[in-house]
C-alpha cells in the first residue's frame, strides 16, 4: 500500500475539530450546545446577493476569466476605492475564498523552506497553507498582557534570517479581534522595506470595527507598493462564507501575473458565487450599519460579561467578531472538552475554541480560548452564565 | 523588490493562452473566430441544476462540511453505483472542481521531488498542479500512429525509478479522446500493484463515450483498492464548468482522511454550486442521450471531415469531445497563429490548440492540434472548410 506524503502527515488538525465528536455526543445526550467556537455568523446574507443568483438569466454555467468576471473586478475596485484602497481591476484577482488567495500568494512568493513571520496567536489554517507551500511559519508572540498589540520591532528583527521572505498579519485579527493602529502598520512597513520582504495582510474583517476606530489597510501605506499583498474575502463581510469568493490584491505586476498562472491552472473561480458576490456589491450601507451595531452590542455584552466572571480576563478588541479570553483553568483543551462532556447548566453547555492551536510556539495559549460572538444576545447571555457556572464547577480550576 | 518564487517561474503557460491576443486582434479586425480551442461546451446545463439554485430557500450562504454536503455525497455515491463504481459517501470528498481534487491528491500522496508518470499528450494543467505540489511529471509517449493507445508496459517499466510514486491517466482522454479498454486498464493495474504506486484517473468525460463502447473506471478494477484515486467533476458531465464542483474518490482511508485535512484548511467547497450539482443529480437520462447523440454526430462530422482534408490525419476517438489531428504544416503553433493573424475564409477563421503544450517531451506534437467539437454542426462544417482552405494557403506547408 503506497504511503501518504510528509506534507499529508504535517497537515495540522483544526483547533476546533478535536472537540467536534464531544459536541456531537453532548447533543445526542440531549444537551443544547451554544457554539461560540466557529466563525460562521448567524447574520443573514444581503438580499442583493441571494437575489442576484435567484434571478440570474443563465443557460450554461460557464467558466469565468481565471481572474474572475471583469465586471466584478471593476465593481470590487470601486468598493476598494470606497475604503481608501486605490487599486484598479487589473490589480485584483478573484479567488476561491481568502484561502485560495493565501495559497496562491504563498506559492508565488515562496520557495520551499522559506520562512514567514506571523504574530501569534494567528488563524490556525495559515499553518495548512504553509504546509501546502512547503514553507515554515516563524511566530512572534503577541501577548494578552499587551492586549495582543503588535510585538515590538526587536522581536521581528530577532526572527529575520536569510530565509525570511515575508510577514503575515490578520487585521482586524482572528482570533484576537485586535485592530492594528496606523503607527503599528507603519512599523511593519519599515521592517518589510528594510529587509525587502513581502507584507501579507488578511483584512477579511475590515467592516467589523467598533468604537469609531478607522481600519487602515496595508494598501494605504506608501513605499511598499511592490511588497504589499492584500488577502480578502466576501465570507465575513456579507455573511456568505459558503460562497467561497475571495480576492488577492497587489500593485506588484510580476506577482499578479504569476498568481494568475496558478489561477489559470484551476481555470476559474466559482461563477454562481461570483454572481452572488457581484450582487452583494449593491448591499446598502444600512445593512452594514445594522450588522455593525449588532456586533458592537454583542462584543460589549460578551467582553464585559467575561471580565465579570471571577478569574477571567479578556482585552476588549476593536475589530472582527472574536475575542481571546484567559480562563482560570489548568488547560483550556481539557476544560472545553469537560464543558461538552461533563457539564450542563439548565440543559445547555458552551463550545469554545481552545487557543493553543492558534499558537505555533508549544505551551502558549493553554489558558486561553477564542470566543466568536456570532449568536444573538439572548444566547450570549445564557452562554456567559453557563461558562461562569462551568468554571465554578470545573475540577481543574487554577 | 522581493522576488517571485521558483514555483512561480516554473508555472507553465496554457497552450491556448499564447494565442488569445491574436484571437482578440482578429475579432477586432472584424473576423469571426470559430473556437475549436476550448473545453467549454455550448450545451445547456440541465434545468434541474439551474432551477435548484434559482429555487433555493436560503438566508445565509453558509459553509458546508469540508468534504461537501452529506446529502450531496450520498447522492453522488448513488450516481457512482449507477456507473458500476461501488463506493459509499465516506469514500467521496467534494472538491472545488477536478482541479482541487488533483491538487489535494498530489499534496497528500507525494513528497516534493517525487515522480508521476503520465502518458503524453496530456491535459496541460496537470503540469501546473505538479509544480504546485513540487513533483516531476515523467511522460510516457502515446503516439498518433497507434491512435494514442496505452504505451507498452515496457515503456512504463523503463521510467519507474525509486522516486516514482504514481501513474496518472485521463480516461476518456483530453486531448486525445482515447478510451482505454479494460485490458489496458488491467495492464496499468498490474504495474501499480507490482511497484506499489498510486493510480490516479481523471474520468471527467465518463459520460462522453461513443460507438456503444463501455467506460471502465479504475474503481472497477480489483486488487488496487488502496492505490486507486478517482478524480471527477461535474464540469463536463452537466456542462457546468463554472460551478467548480469536483470530487476525489478513494477506498484508501488514510488517503481520504489526509485529503480531508487539506479540505479543512480551505474550509468548504462552494455551497451554491453544490446546490446546483445536487440538483443536477436529478438530470433525466434523456438529457445525456440527447447530448451524447449530439457529440457523436459532431465527432463523426469533425473527424471524418478532417481525414478528408489532404495531408491531415486524425484517429477517431471513442470518448470525450476532443480529437488530435496531425496537419501538413511545419509547426502548428505558427500555423494556428497564422490562421488568426493572416487568414480568413468568408470572413471567418478557426482557433485550435497547438499540441506541443500537451506534451512534456520537447519537440513532440509540433504537427498536431487539439480540436474540441464543442460547436453546433453548422459551425463545425464551416470550420472544416476554413481549415482546409487555410492549409492550402499556408506558406509553411509541409
Amino acid at each position: 500500500m503506497p504511503g501518504i506524503s510528509t506534507k499529508g502527515h504535517q497537515m495540522p488538525e483544526s483547533p476546533i475539530r478535536k472537540l467536534v465528536p464531544f459536541a456531537e455526543k453532548a447533543k445526542k445526550a440531549g444537551k443544547k450546545v451554544l457554539h461560540l467556537n466557529i466563525g460562521q455568523p448567524d447574520i443573514e446574507s444581503p438580499k442583493e446577493a441571494i437575489d442576484a443568483v435567484k434571478n440570474m438569466d443563465l443557460n450554461v454555467i460557464e467558466y469565468s476569466h481565471s481572474a474572475g468576471f471583469e465586471s466584478y473586478r471593476k465593481g470590487l475596485a470601486e468598493y476598494y476605492r470606497g475604503v481608501n484602497i486605490d487599486v484598479n481591476f487589473e490589480q485584483i484577482m478573484v479567488t476561491t475564498g481568502g484561502s485560495e488567495a493565501l495559497l496562491f500568494a504563498f506559492m508565488s512568493c515562496f520557495n520551499p523552506g522559506d520562512e514567514l513571520i506571523v504574530p501569534e496567536p494567528f488563524y490556525a489554517n495559515y499553518n495548512g497553507f504553509a504546509v501546502s507551500a512547503g514553507i515554515n511559519v516563524v511566530p512572534v508572540p503577541a501577548t494578552i498582557d499587551r492586549g495582543f498589540a503588535l510585538p515590538p520591532v526587536s522581536e521581528f528583527e530577532d526572527k529575520i534570517t536569510e530565509k525570511t521572505k515575508g510577514i503575515l498579519i490578520c487585521n482586524p485579527g482572528n482570533p484576537t479581534g485586535y485592530l492594528y493602529s496606523r503607527d503599528e502598520l507603519e512599523t511593519l512597513r519599515d521592517i518589510v522595506k528594510k529587509h525587502d520582504l513581502f507584507l501579507f495582510a488578511d483584512e477579511v474583517y475590515r467592516e467589523f470595527v467598533y468604537d469609531g476606530e478607522y481600519h487602515t489597510s496595508i494598501m494605504e501605506l506608501e513605499g511598499i507598493e511592490e511588497n504589499a499583498v492584500l488577502v480578502d474575502s466576501v465570507s465575513k463581510r456579507y455573511s456568505m462564507c459558503g460562497a467561497r469568493i475571495g480576492a488577492v490584491v497587489s500593485r506588484n505586476q510580476e506577482l499578479m501575473s504569476t498568481m494568475l498562472k496558478f489561477g489559470q491552472a484551476r481555470l476559474s473561480p466559482p461563477t454562481l458565487a461570483q454572481i452572488a458576490a457581484e450582487g452583494a456589491l449593491k448591499t446598502p450601507k444600512s445593512y452594514f450599519e445594522k450588522v455593525s451595531r449588532e456586533y458592537n452590542d454583542r462584543r460589549n455584552l460578551m467582553v464585559d460579561g467575561l471580565n465579570e466572571i471571577e478569574g477571567v480576563r479578556c482585552p476588549k478588541p476593536s475589530g472582527s467578531f472574536y475575542c481571546v479570553a484567559e480562563l482560570p483553568v489548568d488547560n483550556t483543551e481539557r476544560f472545553c472538552q469537560w464543558m461538552l462532556e461533563s457539564f450542563e447548566y439548565e440543559n445547555e453547555t458552551v463550545m469554545m475554541a481552545p487557543c493553543a492551536g492558534f499558537y505555533s510556539t508549544p505551551g502558549m495559549g493553554e489558558k486561553e480560548v477564542r470566543i466568536a460572538y456570532v449568536l444573538e444576545k439572548e444566547s450570549l447571555k445564557r452562554a456567559l452564565k453557563c461558562l461562569e457556572e462551568g468554571i465554578k464547577a470545573y475540577p481543574g480550576k487554577d
